[in-house]
Parts: structure tokens; sequence; C-alpha cells
């Protein structure tokens, strides 16, 4: 093709067009990244609480407690969610735990046994006094229901941290 | 303008181009329809289980247990799915519950007192010995997790079926 004044206008309103067509595909389409954003959402139901303080804990982890203990249910119910890296000293329960993964990834281990990954939807029932720990994974948030029943036999025993090296050994 | 020739095929040129990019927007823009199905998707962390078979329930209710009973946790927990219009029979726990919302909408009565409003994130304690009713409201789905802990004092007992009459009364 010989490109012609004429022929030269005629594509410059081609690529003028295309701009203006560009544009509009731009605009329209960019209307997704918020839905996105949302799908990314926790689906945790319950309020992720307040900032875990005591030492009890490495890293960063949220509590809001669902149900106080009381004589008359002899049971306690919290949302705890841990930030990525962050998990609960040992520690052992004398009426048991159960543990509902709500939201996110992580790990628990009972002492000399080796670490099971957690994933939503899964439950697991620690027994009475096994010294156990439980937290997210290294490059992912948990989220999980407690559930501390028999409370009469009394409170949870709080042991030494998971040193880095014990947070270290999970996958292996 | 006067419309020459050379005009009539410029015009159609730009007909053809700005269809053509309108195929594309349409094409490059669809595939929001499916992200926005993904949004309205139930948050519902645990299976909705099986189907109730048993006369304890008025409508469809569906069971996934959790945790079953035993002498270590003296504990069980459920997943419970109630379609619209479905609830419980009127029963009691001799060692208390405990509902955990988890989606949707429904209601809770004890014996003598108004019908409270239950929406997901709601905590409900229920006394031992208590005579009381939950279920879905008349146009919406519920799901709960229910605790039930010191089954050790004895299990549920179920009295007479919630008649539609008490059902209709919940919103007065």
């Amino acid at each position: 093709m010989t490109v012609t004044i004429d022929n030269f206008q005629k594509m410059k309103n081609i690529q003028l067009l295309s701009t203006f067509f560009l544009m509009i595909l731009f605009v329209a389409c960019n209307n997704k990244q918020p839905k996105l954003a949302m799908e990314n959402k926790s689906t945790s139901v319950f309020p992720k609480g307040n900032k875990i303080t005591n030492n009890n804990f490495t890293g960063t982890a949220w509590l809001q407690m669902l149900v106080n203990n009381d004589s008359t249910y002899d049971t306690s119910i919290g949302n705890v969610t841990f930030e990525p890296g962050a998990r609960t000293n040992w520690h052992k329960h004398p009426g048991g735990q159960i543990l509902l993964i709500t939201d996110g990834s992580g790990y628990y281990q009972e002492k000399g046994k080796p670490a099971q990954l957690l994933h939503k939807g899964d439950v697991v029932k620690i027994p009475p006094d096994v010294e156990h720990w439980h937290g997210a994974a290294p490059d992912k948030e948990l989220t999980h229901i407690a559930i501390s029943p028999n409370l009469q036999k009394g409170s949870v025993v709080w042991l030494k941290p998971v040193t880095d090296e014990e947070y270290s050994q999970m996958g292996k």
C-alpha cells in the first residue's frame, strides 16, 4: 500500500478512534478491581477482637471471647486469629479443648508427634493434659473457634514458647 | 458535510471498527457474571450434612455432626441448617446449650417469653432445663453451630412440635 496524504489522514482517524475505544474498554472493565478484592475477603463470622498482649503467644494473635466461663456451662468459647507465623506457647487443658478451623491455614502439634496441617473446616480434638501448640502457617493467617469444656477440671496451663527452631520443623 | 462516495466509504470503515471494538468490550467485560455469582455464595465453613429425618423438627433441616459425645469431652457439636420456615420442636438440655449463628436469619424462643431474632455472628446461651425452640425465619435459611456441653447431666429432652400458630406469633 502506498501511503498517500489521504490514506495517512484515514490512518490517523482510525488511530484516534482506537485510542477512544481502548479508553472506554479500560473504564468499563476497571470496576472489576474492587470485586476481586471482595472475593479475597475473610469469611470469618465473628469479630477479630483485641490483640493478645500476654506472653503466652509468639507473634501477633487476636482474641474475641464469645462465651466466658461460668458455673452453669463450665465452658469458654473464643474466636482466635493468628497472623502469619504467630502461635501459642506449648500448653495443656485439664478438661480438653476442641478447635473449629474457620479460615486460613496453620498447624497443630502434640509434644513428640509430627505437626498436623490445618485448613478451613477441620476439627481438632485436644485430649485433656496433652502438651501441644497451635498457630498459623509461616505465610498464612489462621482463624479458629476454641471451645474449652469441663473447665471445672481447671484452666489452661501455659508452658514454654514454641521456639523458631521447633516452629521451623513443622513441614519436616 | 456532503456525503461523497469517499466519505461514505470512510464512515463504513468507522462503523466496522466500532462494531469490532464493541465486540471486544463485550467479551472482555462479560467475565464479570460468574464473579458476581461467587459473591452471593454462602459463607458456611462446615458441610450441610444430611437431611434430618426424625420427628423432632418441623420442615426441612440438615445436620453435620462435628464432634460426637464421648466420656472425655462430655460435649457434642453439630452444624445445623434450617430451610426457611423449618424449626426444632420445643425441647430442653439438662446441661444447657450454646448456639453460634454462622449464616442467615432465624429465631430463638424460651417458653413464655417473646422470640428473639437471630443473625449471623449472634451467640445464644440456652440455660439448662429451659424449654425452648430455634429455627429459620419464614423466608430465610438459618445456619448455626450447636454446642452441647455437660452431657454427663443427660441428653436433650424432646417435647411437642412448635405449631404453625406458635411460629406465626414470632414477630408479634
